[in-house]
């Protein structure tokens, strides 16, 4: 740690003096709690505790229970005070995250403006007479104005990452139900989603890694399936929307959304105009159908008690969806299973569609003059993804012509999100970081490695490179009598043979037992010591082609033995 | 074949004359045609082709389309001429089944009785005087009778379990979406199963397996996932309701449950009473809340119409649903997501859960008398089969003291279903058929096999025995310096060796790659040639443990090995 939790805390509450922002937190913790909690932190980390969130500061959105704080989903009648701490923010506390408060929202983040709340329009962070994005507003500005360096935020039309995009931070939204929402006020029960707000893809991967993870208090949760794709392709092909679907952009958005495809373009990367109008369509659903109605179930009494502090659009919302019918919500949840497969389909050939996150940045005065054209118009790009289940990284794009942030978002079918998080890291120069730790490692010295004939069978696989590696000195190389060329690896025992250079790949398990089913004579799978003392699963071959073949040990790997023979 | 398509077709009109049951058919198909189709049959089997149900006659519940004739869902003012036959149809089609017709239903689907059509009241094919349950009436009447050798039915409510009890055979409802429900006329759309009734549990096995597998125009449709169980425990574990649960039965049904339970302990089976009334409780939410409301989505407006052919207890049902509200809806819903886990975890311990598939067999005159309270009874015990995400197998248990048949169910969440399956074997006593082909064949040799120190870890896996088997004489045995005791096959070339003793297991592919990543050295997995021509991984360990080993090849196995020495 370059700055020690104790150091952490004091510069952000200097910061929040500074930056004279009340409307942000609805909670905030006092300094001294804070501190002692640094300090407390601070031993923990010289006992030798692993930590790896130490010294980081969390803001909390205030749907969102901490165990002794008042969560008030920005009604202040609705308050409670919490016994528990959600799971999500649990798990990050327990990586040694310091929770700071709890951060003013739209009204049972029911919104994507960040004006719907009694405690105050939250202004942006860098402009503030423009709107900070919604619901999950204070956490976004937490986390733009340097306070937190983490926030949690909800996200059920597109809370997550609206926000972001109106800051240049970065959100992710991951599949429903990685991120157990137990401890979570409902907005949309079926369609809620826990997210993390970060000022860089590394950090905000590592939080939502830390927050996944199965809880059976939450019926919803999910666990990552065994047979997923664990890395985007080498050569990773990009949808993006055509122009007519760009329409509702505002002039200064279509042109960073233009300027930033072109940006990648000229990366190399493969990009590809589709029709997303099925999504854009299911979008309407969220607000304009019956599904709405889950907002009633959630909230829907209380609504109609009338507490002064209730947001009158808010309310407005929730009450009308007292009137829907079982029916048209049945015929709904119908159109939008449809859709589902509709949309699977559409990204079946591309790595992750790429979007602008929302389509303009309006002012807190516009807003109020017309508080839900402008607020539906934002959702154009994001109300669709939990109702098709799929999985979005909110990232900054090109900026605007006005200086203003300008955001895009890598949408990607339900479970894929670390293709989503490898394509953002490809669009922002950064290194790609390991969100999901399923997959099995497996070692590979010759035609699978990069470059070799055999490696697409790993890239079909959705195998994740992890690195090169090197063996013991167990084991002796050989060049075997296959078609394509194989070599062998075979175990002669320690200072028997020599370090062998490979590569090592992250594979679903499924993916590690299909490509095994698969696999011809000679070749077999064992486990295999490296010099940096892991034992992984990695080539062997048969005793009798060992036997055969012909010893190659002194290239030390299959690649020098390629070039020089 | 015994029996040609072209005999099966004759005897089957002739059993169609003998029974004078015209209520079970809404449209059969001339024997003219049938005849023609057997014979067209019978020459492609006789070319060679491989159907694997050629010669059966198979009868459709009349809500599920045959291409070219009328799907009427037992209403004459809907029936429409379909174009396309629903998946589940042509797939047994294309396995060589003939369709006989279309058989009679509860109108809409809506019903457990067998009496709400306006093509009238289906009779039991054994009591005439008795329901035939429903609402899949007509088809489990005609395998019943003798007629046909499979019927597709439906399965909501327990529409492909409850007739199949009344008549002691066989109805599979496997895991909502594991047969495609493309071409079906929706009853509950999320909640609808394609089912199959048979004599046998290896035909209904067989017929299921052939329907199943995902199609995309059926957007609920689903594969097995990659990490499912294969296999029933060697020594099951097996729930059962505790007796206050059991209260709604007949007195003729509560005895037959209890002698059918006696004989499995008699059996050795291990049955432990759990309490069941989380499942019982969201069974009342199919017609009681708000998810009735799928049935007005589906058919309402044609009902709203008033149509003289509307049966006045579906009709009655299915209008009332208009006046349901979208957010009871959403709150059923909620509750469904919380008790699907509990019910989940209520089931963990155990390989299923057997109960009496419905509670009595009432007369028509009974249910004519009363035609909502007994339906609703009949559905105690089968309601929250869907609702919960649950498969269920229903097979005839120990005749009641009347003489009547009694039926059991098993039950497991979602995609267990061969587990259901294994275990309803168990207690018919017959071979267990294999329904989920995704399993990786292993060959194991050692400490692995039925018996030996490491078998646990197979059955943790859930894999599955699928055999003795024989290596070719490309092998030698060798006894390895491990612990516990291993062998280590070791391949030296055909004719170097001698022929093998060892197991095969059916893994699935996630379940081989886990097994693979915690195999210690010197372990290895391989492709292994078979004495009967298929190679399939197997276990072979590394080269330099090869060296070291001591040859036990004359053994022929390590079993042999193991007794001598």
């Amino acid at each position: 740690m370059s700055v020690t939790p104790t150091e952490r805390v004091a510069a952000a509450y200097a910061r929040i003096a500074e930056v004279d922002r009340p409307e942000v937190w609805i909670t905030l913790r006092s300094q001294a709690v804070l501190t002692t909690e640094a300090g407390e932190l601070q031993r923990r980390v010289a006992g030798g505790e692993e930590l790896p969130l130490a010294g980081l500061l969390l803001a909390v959105k205030d749907n969102v229970d901490v165990a002794g704080l008042p969560t008030t989903a920005a009604c202040p009648e609705f308050a409670y005070e919490a016994t528990e701490t959600a799971t999500a923010v649990q798990r990050l506390v327990e990586a040694g995250a310091l929770v700071l408060g709890k951060t003013n929202l739209d009204q049972f983040a029911t919104g994507l403006v960040g004006t719907r709340s009694p405690y105050g329009a939250v202004r942006n962070a860098l402009h503030p007479e423009l709107i900070s994005g919604g619901s999950s507003s204070g956490s976004a500005v937490a986390v733009a104005l340097g306070i937190a360096d983490l926030a949690i935020g909800t996200d059920t039309a597109g809370s997550g990452r609206v926000p972001a995009a109106l800051h240049g931070i970065v959100g992710i939204k991951a599949t429903l139900g990685v991120i157990p929402a137990h401890g979570v006020v409902p907005a949309c029960a079926d369609y809620d989603a826990v997210t993390i707000f970060a000022a860089d893809l590394d950090l905000a991967v590592t939080a939502t890694k830390i927050m996944a993870g199965r809880d059976s208090r939450d019926p919803r949760s999910r666990e990552w399936p065994a047979d997923i794709r664990l890395s985007a392709s080498a050569e990773p092909k990009i949808a993006i929307p055509r122009p007519e679907d760009l329409e509702p952009l505002s002039p200064a958005y279509r042109t960073a959304f233009a300027e930033t495809v072109a940006a990648l373009r000229d990366q190399g990367l493969r990009i590809t105009e589709i029709d997303i109008s099925p999504l854009l369509d299911a979008a309407r659903l969220l607000y304009d159908g019956a599904i709405v109605a889950q907002r009633y179930a959630a909230v829907g009494e209380f609504v109609d008690k009338g507490a002064p502090g209730l947001d009158p659009t808010v309310a407005g919302i929730v009450s009308a969806a007292s009137e829907l019918g079982a029916h048209v919500y049945a015929h709904d949840q119908d159109t939008l299973a449809r859709t589902r497969t509709i949309a699977t389909t559409l990204l079946d050939d591309f790595d992750g569609l790429l979007l602008p996150t929302t389509t303009e940045h309006p002012s807190i005065a516009d807003v109020e003059a017309d508080p839900l054209a402008i607020n539906r118009r934002l959702g154009t790009y994001t109300n669709f993804c939990n109702l098709l289940d799929f999985a979005a990284v909110a990232i900054p794009g090109k900026p605007a012509a006005d200086g203003l942030p300008f955001g895009v978002t890598v949408v990607v079918p339900a479970f894929a999100d670390q293709l989503a998080i490898d394509l953002c890291a490809r669009i922002t120069g950064t290194p790609a970081p390991l969100l999901v730790e399923t997959g099995v490692p497996l070692a590979v010295f010759g035609a699978h490695l990069r470059g070799q004939p055999l490696h697409w069978q790993l890239e079909q696989l959705g195998a994740r490179f992890a690195g090169e590696i090197t063996t013991t000195d167990a084991y002796r190389l050989t060049a075997l009598d296959t078609s394509p060329a194989k070599p062998g690896l075979v175990r002669h025992g320690a200072g028997q043979g020599a370090p062998i250079l490979g590569e090592l790949f992250l594979v679903s398990p499924a993916g590690l037992g299909r490509f095994l089913a698969e696999l011809p004579p000679p070749m077999a799978l064992t486990s295999i010591d490296l010099a940096d003392g892991r034992a992984v699963v990695g080539f062997a071959c048969s005793y009798d082609a060992a036997v055969a073949a012909t010893d190659i040990t002194p290239y030390g790997s299959w690649v020098a033995y390629l070039r020089d023979r």
